[in-house]
């Protein structure tokens, strides 16, 4: 039986245009934060493959998306690497020991062994590929090289990203050195999710925006190309997503190897169809505040799709789902995007 | 005397292209940081005339930039609404009570009650004028009605403004009423610096990235319009500066009367240029954590200086210098700048 959506992620002909909401496993849910409970803390959650499975699942029999992504966290690959992480309440992730100098570098784990350390990933997805339905799809996913870092570096979230931004104009050789050795390991943890069963890949660069133009493609950008071409000539039948938040004036520069643009809410869908459509299928891209009114969800859905109408097209929200939103409002934001989307 | 700072405001050759930064007297200053220390505390500095004007000349003396920006901040306008201030220590500004309802928002002083409170402004301005040399322009500034009223709403900085959306999309007529009851204090507080003795505003939207292009245009650019429209007819002869960080992907539809926009750093001045360059001088925008290398500094100044060879230009880092840069760097920025740019 095929799958709606890794078709569509290849820009084929589809009844409808499928549909998934980023954090579409979380807060939101009383379902997940029951789980979550149990779970005792977020970390917890990601290294049991049973629960983990669980709350992947939810989404799609709760809410009615057309495909689940793994639950887990970006981080895990970096605290793999040999760093210890904790999610503080109100704080959220912070690594006791960032990673500043050579010494650092040098202790971090890397290659294989990281990506041996992730078994806890590849059974939930050989989990949840075993209960979720055959036409849904199961998206696996990664930090880009650059977000990894910027926690890695400052230790935490950042406003200013000084620590990371600093090294970028005074020691550029120390944060390639660090960005090569993360992308090694984000190939082989992509390798091993597809293995394990997962049908699409999505490269999260959750921190693009925070580089002006010329060091995000330095930084970032080529680095997440690098890892989509490896993937693409390894698994030409596994699409990737690349969702770099928040770079609408860096559009005319995109390129490389992958199938799907996720297009975040700061860039008018206009606008990155102008650049991108013609190339890439397109995925997103609703401001996720709107889901707090139906009505402010049905002017965006019908705008979106008129102007997709004639594109390739994905819906989603254009960042993740807020956790105080009704779950009946996500779920009326998913079943309008697939009826005023049927063919 | 003429000030070289103005006439490049009003797009007239002048010998070479003026230059200032944002947050220029600040903590990366020692002699700000002695002074700061005296106050107390951020708020003390800010009401204290003597200190405001003595901090303000600060960077014209030690870093030699060609504007003085006058030394407050934005939050003041809320404060003298009603609503306490408190600065709290790694947390940022943090107002005790939000307005998040019809009841707060009646509590508030509005209009002339409001503007008449800042008198601490205007006697920092008429002392920093008296001191301040002829052919040097004093900046005034406020924040953006929809900026300020971030503020007002989250009760502190946020990451998702997620309060404030909520009201944009299921209350929006309690949003409008707030932001005109602010825009009525603004218009005032700037004819009040105006006659006090500024050179020139800036209105700085600092939270605008965090709205979507429609709701963008209604509730900030709008009132930021309808404020520069209003300053415009009463003070032909004050140059007014626009300054909304981060909204690279809406500058076709910016409009309205002013004379300078402020370009941010994630916005490439060539995009800046294509777009507004007919019609506005443009100020800006190297990326501040060049400021850490001389070297990433000179590549930069040089850059912006080809592309805006032809254009009507004013020198400036795209957001605030930071606490760690040192202080050589700056001074090293500002002297570029000027002289690269001779005629």
């Amino acid at each position: 039986m095929g799958k709606i959506f890794v078709d569509a992620c290849f820009g084929k002909e589809t009844p409808y245009t499928p549909v998934w909401m980023m954090r579409q496993a979380g807060r939101y849910l009383p379902e997940y934060k029951a789980v979550r409970a149990q779970a005792g803390n977020f970390l917890n959650l990601c290294h049991d493959p049973e629960k983990a499975c669980e709350v992947t699942l939810q989404p799609v029999d709760i809410v009615g998306v057309d495909a689940a992504i793994l639950f887990s966290d970006i981080l895990v690959i970096p605290n793999e690497m040999g760093m210890k992480l904790d999610f503080l309440a109100g704080e959220g992730p912070v690594f006791e020991s960032p990673v500043r100098d050579e010494a650092a570098l040098d202790a971090l784990i890397g290659g294989e062994e990281a990506a041996n350390k992730l078994t806890y990933v590849y059974e939930a997805i050989a989990l949840i590929r075993e209960r979720l339905a055959e036409d849904k799809a199961l998206i696996g996913f990664t930090g880009s090289p650059w977000t990894l870092a910027t926690y890695m570096i400052e230790g935490q979230g950042s406003k200013t990203y000084n620590i990371c931004k600093k090294l970028i104009y005074t020691n550029p050789d120390f944060m390639h050195k660090l960005l090569l050795e993360v992308t090694e390991v984000v190939k082989l943890y992509l390798e091993k999710q597809i293995e394990a069963g997962v049908d699409v890949v999505q490269i999260f660069d959750s921190w693009a925006a925070a580089l002006e133009k010329s060091k995000y493609f330095e930084f970032s950008w080529n680095y997440m190309k690098d890892i989509a071409a490896h993937i693409k000539a390894k698994y030409p039948h596994i699409p990737i997503i690349m969702f770099p938040k928040g770079i609408p004036a860096y559009l005319d520069e995109i390129d490389g190897d992958f199938d799907v643009f996720g297009v975040d809410w700061s860039t008018p869908m206009a606008l990155a169809k102008e650049h991108l459509g013609d190339r890439y299928v397109l995925q997103g891209n609703m401001e996720p505040c709107r889901l707090y009114s139906k009505e402010a969800t049905k002017e965006c859905v019908t705008s979106i799709a008129e102007t997709m109408k004639d594109g390739r097209h994905i819906f989603n929200l254009g960042h993740g789902i807020l956790p105080d939103v009704p779950v009946e409002n996500a779920k009326y934001f998913v079943s309008l995007c697939q009826e005023v989307s049927k063919r």
